[in-house]
């Protein structure tokens, strides 16, 4: 990667500007994820097109197809470059370019979407954008390795309490950025469906296991980080500049079968838990559309005393991100009766214990290679109080204390034909435009017999 | 994958003669690693070669090679396709194809290769040989995910021991193949060195971590399975047919750092304790060349009622394999010396108490995708007796005892110019070829400053 000054601590720029509109007149819609200060990337195909998925930028409730911005004459120097990078099947090119090319782009299609943009300009980009109603996703990159961190330390804790009463919190949480390693090839995108994982589990008295269909299928609220250029192997990444190799960030559903994972985690943690399935939205939002978001760090025990690879004042400063983030659950009888999914937890990013950046620091400190389009889960991101649980085993006390729906049902863990939809979003009234993260969304089906 | 008939339980056919010889003279030669009756694989290219990395075969101290063998007229049929697919840059593609596809191949490059091939096809086959001496080696194959399981109970009993002197064996141990995700990116072919591990350790009777270079790194001795033809997201394995997704064994070397472990690896299990280095083989065996050696399961608790999806009279009968295998460990001041490695440890795979064909159909049964190339480890294949541990960990009863070398050097765990080499081989004299896997070689650097 070149040597461009970090993008940590984040400074904000043009494309920040909360009074800036595009000619796209979607992008101006109150509540709308995608205004031109965001600009999020995604791999994306018209639904009957015959040609293949490329990258694409959202602006409104259109997509930008970047394989045709870059057989227009609208781009040059490294924005055509970082363009066509990103117009391929996946965006590991793109990401692999690092930060001041992923900018360059960025800037060069604000100017372009921008109501200011000439006639020409705007007629010329015209030809370049589908309605995202007509398109489908693809995972954003071929993921090589995918970790998963555990940087709430209110989720560790409520977890904590139901595996292990008399040792909720294990003595190194404070000290060290807990992550193990995930499952790649079962990474999906927003829009799937997935069948009731089956396995071990121990009754409850019992001293042998039985097989089972999962009986405590679970959600996790997560965000995920794309890497963008790697480090070689041997070679770790420095706090300050850690940042800089986070391409953005998606939505993120671990999903977690509770009994199979009681049973198995010890000693070498969760497997077949874990692995069958986990849901990402399709838009990555850059860490240059969160800047005006940033905050810091906050920690209920008040630690400052990190170990030096991880401590600095940009980190305490502004490490953390004001992401607000919820979860919908629409049973099949709500869907059938047209009802919208019932948001039961709603949380923000800014109560992480450790940030994006100390992830990336720790994951390196030993010389652990990571390359482009690596996804690394930030773990689910409990807040403080109950409703602010990113997993229905907190929320529901160990499935002791059921969720009440508005038709009356109510739900422990998932039942079949559940569908699960995660959102992130952005907010500060008067000072930033509000950036959104899409949707991140998927079903349950029942397991095989 | 097509539907041929399963290769478990395995059956032997003319590959497997041991009366059979090659025109190659060094694939007679005593203590051969690759008589005909192996055949192995790997990725390589001429070390002053511009070409790139292709497929081959070794044979004596030759390599076939896969892609001169493509242009000759010597192979038609699957045997031709399945050379096609093994002569890219890694051998995903083979591993694809299926048990079928494999065996064509293996079976006409035998008869290519046997005393009886015309003087013709011997001259055509000379123009496709390249002396190893000669060849460096690349991983053989794109490894989208690797899982590491922990199959050996006398391995688990002994760390047990260390880490959890109350608890050792954990209740789960004899019914789940305890298995976890590693990482991908940091698989590194036989040969390569790599600098030891920083990270948070808790020196004995603190109760604050301190930031240093690993004061305890170990080996694991372990074989690599590479996944054959994949299985999609929701379709399980079943037991005997998992052997049919297994294209071969190699040797691995599961780098450890036993202190960073301690401290990081609750509650989610090990990371940064593993993921810095794992080495492995270039050659990989097939399963069908291991049909000889194939044992009864052993079980020292003689446990026979595994859950159905784990339990077959196949797998009973032949699911383990008499692969022998040791260690042995050159320090800078032996090497200086020109003295060859020293041998610390002789175990055998056969010791396992869970199978291949259970690793696979354990990792599926929840509907987890397995993709061609991906690598299962077994874990640490320590035997029942001290001298058949296969870490230093179990070897030095926790660093307590140390290992003695010829020339008065000791170690606990590995010093800085460590050289070790792990060998392993197949052999039942009278009724069966040797059969060997050659080596998985690394050398410890020293840790950043």
């Amino acid at each position: 990667m070149n040597s461009t000054p970090s993008q940590f601590p984040s400074t904000l720029n043009r494309t920040h500007d909360p009074a800036a509109t595009s000619w796209v007149a979607s992008a101006q819609a109150a509540g709308t994820d995608f205004p031109i200060q965001n600009l999020p990337f995604a791999v994306f195909r018209h639904r009957d097109s015959q040609e293949g998925f490329r990258g694409g930028i959202a602006i409104g409730d259109q997509v930008l197809d970047l394989w045709d911005l870059t057989r227009s004459d609208l781009l040059d120097g490294l924005a055509l470059q970082a363009a066509e990078a990103g117009a391929k099947s996946s965006l590991n090119a793109l990401m692999a370019l690092g930060p001041k090319a992923w900018s360059a782009l960025r800037h060069a299609v604000f100017d372009l979407l921008h109501s200011h943009a000439s006639a020409v300009v705007q007629q010329k980009m015209l030809l370049c954008l589908e309605p995202q109603a007509e398109v489908v996703y693809s995972l954003p990159a071929r993921i090589g390795d995918y970790t998963d961190f555990y940087t709430s330390i209110y989720h560790a804790t409520n977890v904590g309490k139901l595996f292990r009463p008399d040792n909720p919190l294990m003595p190194n949480y404070t000290w060290v950025p807990i992550g193990y390693h995930g499952r790649a090839s079962s990474v999906q995108v927003s829009g799937h469906s997935f069948k009731r994982p089956r396995g071990q589990v121990l009754p409850p008295g019992a001293t042998e296991p039985v097989f089972s269909a999962c009986k405590r299928l679970d959600w996790e609220l997560e965000l995920g980080a794309f890497i963008g250029p790697g480090n070689a192997l041997g070679e770790p990444v420095a706090l300050d500049q850690a940042e800089d190799r986070v391409f953005g960030l998606c939505l993120l559903n671990d999903w977690s079968a509770r009994d199979i994972q009681a049973w198995e985690y010890q000693p070498l943690g969760p497997f077949l838990a874990k692995n069958f399935a986990t849901t990402i939205s399709p838009w990555i939002v850059t860490m240059e559309a969160l800047a005006p978001f940033r905050t810091p760090l906050e920690r209920p025990d008040g630690k400052t005393d990190d170990l030096a690879y991880l401590r600095s004042e940009a980190n305490t400063e502004q490490g953390a991100i004001d992401i607000r983030l919820n979860i919908g659950l629409a049973t099949e009888a709500m869907r059938e009766a047209g009802q919208l999914p019932h948001v039961v937890c709603t949380t923000s990013y800014r109560h992480a214990y450790w940030t994006l950046a100390q992830m990336v620091a720790h994951h390196t400190v030993n010389g652990c290679n990571l390359q482009s389009g690596d996804l690394l889960g930030t773990g689910t991101l409990s807040g403080p109080t109950l409703d602010q649980a990113g997993a229905l085993l907190e929320l529901t006390q160990g499935g002791k204390v059921p969720v009440s729906l508005p038709n009356g049902e109510t739900r422990t863990f998932l039942a079949d034909g559940d569908e699960v939809v995660m959102r992130g979003w952005c907010e500060r009234p008067g000072s930033a435009r509000r950036i959104g993260f899409g949707e991140c969304r998927a079903t349950i089906l029942p397991a095989l017999i």
